[in-house]
């Protein structure tokens, strides 16, 4: 019944997405969902969270690195793992997605992942980074019990196929709240010349005032109750591509999503952790070499394709939000909590 | 003719704007331009710029600092004077804005008004620092002739009123462009609580094909072509409040400019300067002081207030580009070359 | 056996120290340490590491967040918590130093140590920002066995005390290397005008032809073998502070501790995580509030004392560094490898 | 008479020297000093500046721009151009340095330097970013009289020189003072595997009291008295290697400059405009290009060489400072102010 937002007749942006406007578009990237639903002892306590793996490429990460980038639009939050991204522009590890109190458990889970596939980690070789991102879905989920443990993030990294994503109420999306309906994991894509841009989002922010849907339906339509948390929430954006870009590119790229989460109607709230992570699959970059010295191609940034990239990023990460809420179902969490999904159905479409 | 975009029926977000919709709605702030234009000697060669001053209050700014910082949306422009800002957090100087090859003149300008008013500047104390913006007007004006001179600069200060501000092709923005159509300076203003939010910017970027103006009005009428530039463009946005934020909150508050250039259609693209400059007048910080200590107020951060201060920076800067545009007046400027007034009027309304 | 470097005769800088020389002269500043030295099943594998905790100050952290500040000198490593205190300046936890693998089980125990102290958190209130930072100690640990529990993390917060710092071979510092020689934790503090300022490095980085030594002492001594490590250390720099300094201020006298790394004789080697992280205690900023508007005092930084922060920064981060080696004991670890300590007492001091 | 300080028998780490042991040792790189010294109208006034050009290349720097990074070690200070070379990486104009005051005349020299040699700049094409540093010699140089004209950057830059580099009291250093003593330029070069790193500092920094000579030299000996200014000085670094570098690890070496700037006895003073500004000329980028892909070598950061080239930055630079020592010779200036040369002719060598 779910649906992504272009079933309902919207349209975001000017450029054609990719054959599944998903960020699995971008070849051999992967995404993995674990999703934790169980009741826990105690009154009215509940399970609804998850952990969600995007995995850049289908061989070895730590041996054949990719080029990488973070971008912090507003940093109320705990993501792990940028600071040696910003040092070295490369990623060497799968990125989690979790619950802001399972960071340690997804970056345990991801390090034992990666440690028993290398045994040179730690031993002949020096240490691996993990990148972990995290959203507060402490409405629908008892947050403080802590219910993920690390073998849920590995068993993420495991199932990881390149098919199409399922989104919505989902991996780390199962307790997420966008604009005071049901949000989490969204996806979209768009083609730029040869390449590919993919986005991949954790929505749990806005109020229902905030969001601009107004503007992509003709109508309003009457809507079940909105949910008003007692703290701002936050997104996590990963955003995949293929075009040759270094890591400074990739980060003015990245940036560029925050165009579109302004689109859907967020201002960056002060709670809010909204993290872009970016990486091209470009380049493997191998973890030792011979030799000193190393090519690589990137784009010339004057050209219009690298416009054309900025443009993707911010379509895809604006197009990924409402895929998030459009794919999403209702959900009854802890205490008896109920989320709404947004009753897309019930709006006209303008003929957008 | 020209009017702003709410004169339209043209409503942006659900802050309410200041008593004149400008950025001189914050208590103090003066706004002066110098606009220029005349023919030059050669081949159609003609001068279509200016200055325009932004000055945070009417004492002396060197020895009565304001709180400031600045925020780089996208860095492919030569605004100067930066570096202390951020370093420090304080603003001692006007702001200047003119065009990209008049950043010197304009500097030198300021300075000489700052020394003429200020003995001790350079002899008995230490040196003063100079804010100049800029975007490049070269379509319409001669930019290699260098015509703006500090004297300009100076009278920009000088003539700097807290009256209406002057809006489309005036003082700096005289020959720029925005969305292929006559854009320039545009203004307005936002109350939070007691609070007043301003933005200002020089708007020079973007191309037809983005501009989201199908978002606000219903139908599309027919327009006067739009130029395409050679070269993207820029946009300085200066945002004034009265709000008592420390230099990491205004940052923060800054950092939300972008969002509403984004929703205008901005990608914030390559070519493009794209920069901020905020400042607060709650607070004059002296130049020199017994005291080692001092004392500040400062907003909690966690108050509705501050979110909704983010929302101002983002509704007025968004209206502000629209101002810039619906203000400006068909411009014949180098070469003959000819920018259309965006046909507002064309627009049927649609009734939000 | 194992003295402090001025136990030698060395002086480092020109401004005095506090009464103990250490972090723990800044007022209600706690230090805390569990050291893990067992055999482990397997050929010659050795748990030989451990966890320090800083506590800023004995109260609720969370209730009573300080000012903070973070500074990534290089940015070749995996601490966690940087993301929020960069955006909000505050510090809300104790800050975590462990092995580089072990930083998912410090943040585990540090916050499970918050949950049970604080039943609001992730319930009624939002979440909680934790900090953890780390070296890799994988030449005497064996670092893949992860043998840092939750719980003692909980141990050393719940241990931490104001009286003087063990130093050297202790906590976090147990398995550490600097300069080829064993490493680990050193503290030093230097007093200026009223307030107190105070570094605890974890030290674990440099080659011996590196360090600097030569400079402190007249003549060379003959020296155990030193250790070359495959890969660059990394060293994390605490600092604390009772002066009231915004988080900008804050952040300057943090980077100010690079310059003591540097005269140690390190060139902030490629594979170093070099990091600092500082707070103020002048300051209890609340985590809820009635009034919306808060008052802070902060240091006029044209006042002298600004600059005599900074030079206390430097000294003491140097100092601390050299406390680190001095205070250490030759240590055996994983694969009976031997990391002999400096032998400061066969050098001559050369009356500084 | 004036010397290097190798030929009092300082050696300044372990790295070997180029030819001159200047920033011209980089191949193709070249310098150029304007010196300004003449009585002025008014009482005691006197023009004692100048202006230093330091050009990457012989060739176009427009059509053939180099990499470039910009790092600001502390900002209390005026230089222009860094917001584009952060952006895009490259730099496209020679670098001018000046006194603070003269950063508008010196920057529209080199503009117009420009647009004389390329008269598509501002037509056919874009417009060009120019990058000025600039200290205060306000002690020995009337600078409220801006004395500084545009013409002496196109000199500057037109007369600069790939032979040795004048050091000193000369160009831009003319009235500069460092740790009480006369200052101003000074250079020093070092050389890894193939690849050549040179320094160019215009240093105007320090106290005596900080000056680390004591470790340089045994035994202190009876100076000339040393100036104390009434502010804080700075210290501009231009960093020039031929090493293939991509922009992000250019800023990593660039940054270690700042290691030799405090190893001199530098704390980074709050007053202070420490600003390092690094380019490779490994590669030239063309403005234009017909393919959109561009091809580039860069070095493996694990391999040796990259900790090489830190070294060599942090050395180098300590060198550059100690020679714009030792080449200076007393200056007497504005209202018959004197700084004297630091005499180490008196101090003897230690051995190093």
């Amino acid at each position: 019944m779910a649906k992504k937002i272009r079933e309902y007749g919207v349209t975001i942006g000017q450029l054609p997405t990719g054959e599944k406007n998903d960020i699995t578009d971008v070849a051999d990237v992967r995404v993995g969902h674990v999703t934790i639903k169980r009741e826990l002892e105690g009154d009215q306590e509940y399970a609804c969270t998850g952990v969600t793996a995007i995995v850049p490429h289908g061989g070895s990460l730590f041996r054949e690195k990719v080029t990488a980038a973070s971008y912090v639009i507003n940093g109320f939050g705990k993501t792990t793992g940028l600071v040696q991204v910003n040092e070295l522009g490369v990623l060497e590890s799968p990125i989690l997605l979790t619950n802001t109190f399972s960071v340690p458990a997804a970056t345990q889970g991801a390090l034992q992942y990666m440690l028993d596939s290398h045994e040179e980690i730690g031993d002949t070789t020096g240490t691996i980074n993990i990148v972990v991102g995290e959203c507060n879905d402490s409405h629908l989920n008892s947050i403080r019990r802590c219910t993920v443990q690390p073998e849920d993030a590995m068993e993420a990294i495991r199932t990881a196929t390149s098919g199409p994503v399922a989104e919505g109420a989902v991996g780390a999306g199962t307790g997420m709240i966008a604009f005071g309906y049901k949000g989490g994991i969204g996806s979209s894509s768009r083609l730029v010349a040869t390449y590919t841009v993919g986005v991949l989002v954790l929505s749990n922010f806005g109020s229902k005032h905030e969001f601009l849907v107004e503007k992509l339906f003709q109508g309003v339509a009457s809507s079940p109750p909105a949910v008003e948390k007692p703290t701002d929430g936050s997104i996590i954006l990963v955003l995949a591509t293929d075009a040759p870009l270094s890591d400074r590119q990739l980060l003015r790229v990245a940036k560029r999503t925050g165009i579109g989460l302004g689109r859907s109607g967020s201002h960056y709230s002060h709670g809010s952790g909204d993290i872009v992570i970016a990486f091209s699959t470009a380049h493997k970059i191998a973890h030792k070499a011979d030799q000193h010295i190393e090519t690589r191609t990137q784009l010339r940034e004057d050209h219009p394709v690298m416009n054309q990239l900025f443009a993707a990023a911010a379509e895809a990460a604006e197009e990924a939000i409402y895929n998030s809420l459009s794919q999403a179902e209702t959900t009854v969490g802890r205490r008896g909590n109920t989320v709404h999904a947004f009753p897309f159905e019930n709006y006209m479409q303008n003929g957008q």
